[in-house]
């Protein structure tokens, strides 16, 4: 209980519970809310209601999309050789910035994490499997986030494609650039020695 | 554009809208929204919608409230006498928070801020004097913010109150409890030695 009148208490407390949102600032945020105009607090919960019922995954690629089949996927002039899995569709993001990647995509959903209860059957593997059923695909890339986790599901998932004749890579480990060495942490230094190219 | 599906993007948008939420909270919000159940999500509009209709202005004090009398000013226990003069309707919950004040409040819904445009008769003066017409009230006390506008405010209301012969304080200024003296600014210092009491 703050003090505040009971539908304000509310409104605060529903902006409490979303992720990095503190007491201090669902008060700011449901005053902002008071203080909109109606039409931009429709504009508001519209958004939320229609993205959550437009909002579904690609048939082929499980990102998300407004429609069936993901721009990506639909492209004419993407790479369909190549697929490279992330666990999150904000990851498919990082990777189009850098505009050097014009193959496909495919979206688990998570990581295999025994500890949280999430095993195979819970991500999206079985789909990916699929996806290699015919000889469409030739190479792909695991983009899995370089976590104890995450490198677990790579390999669980490489496993099972190795068998099937398709190349299986991994993003290459290595100190980031435009960082200090000297703040690199010893698992990234090692993996960037182990790395080490011919110059 | 940052290569979400349409509506993700919006939804992204609407929440980087919001005060102090940028574009990487936005969309951590946003994908949050997206993996509430059905239940939750329809609770989070649904409590949007509600404070913005619920929530008005008490018909006394101006404070927000769900009645058209808000619980200090409709409270039997309270001491009528006193009326303590705030910007907004946080700082009332701040001063509840001390338990030490037992009188009312008015809500001034702002302060007087020429270079804003918002003069005298945009905040809630008109209602204040209007509560001090009988002769019930005997005490004003100003918590306006201490800031240059906030005092402003405070001495322009002041000025009206006092020929109505009644008693206008304004809360104390000087170091806060707890503060280091050393980090206190000339101003608070200046004020504080003003102010000091005999021991």
């Amino acid at each position: 209980m703050g003090g505040f009148t009971p539908s304000l208490e509310q409104l605060i407390d529903q902006f409490a519970r979303l992720p990095s949102i503190g007491r201090k600032s669902a008060q700011r945020l449901a005053f902002h809310i008071l203080s909109m105009s109606d039409a931009d607090a429709k504009k508001f919960t519209d958004s939320i209601m229609n993205a959550r019922t437009a909002i579904k995954q690609c048939e082929i690629c499980c990102n998300l999309t407004d429609d069936s089949i993901c721009t990506v996927c639909a492209s004419k002039s993407r790479d369909k050789s190549t697929i490279c899995v992330v666990e999150d569709p904000r990851d498919v993001i990082a990777i189009e910035r850098t505009h050097e990647y014009n193959g496909l995509y495919h979206v688990l959903h998570g990581v295999i994490s025994p500890m949280n209860d999430i095993n195979p059957e819970d991500i999206k593997i079985k789909e990916l499997l699929y996806r290699l059923a015919d000889d469409t695909v030739k190479e792909v890339i695991m983009a899995t986030n370089p976590t104890v986790e995450g490198e677990a599901t790579s390999m669980y998932i490489s496993r099972l494609i190795k068998p099937m004749g398709v190349n299986v890579s991994r993003l290459a480990y290595g100190v980031p650039v435009g960082a200090d060495l000297e703040y690199a942490d010893e698992f990234t230094l090692i993996r960037a020695l182990e790395g080490r190219k011919e110059l």
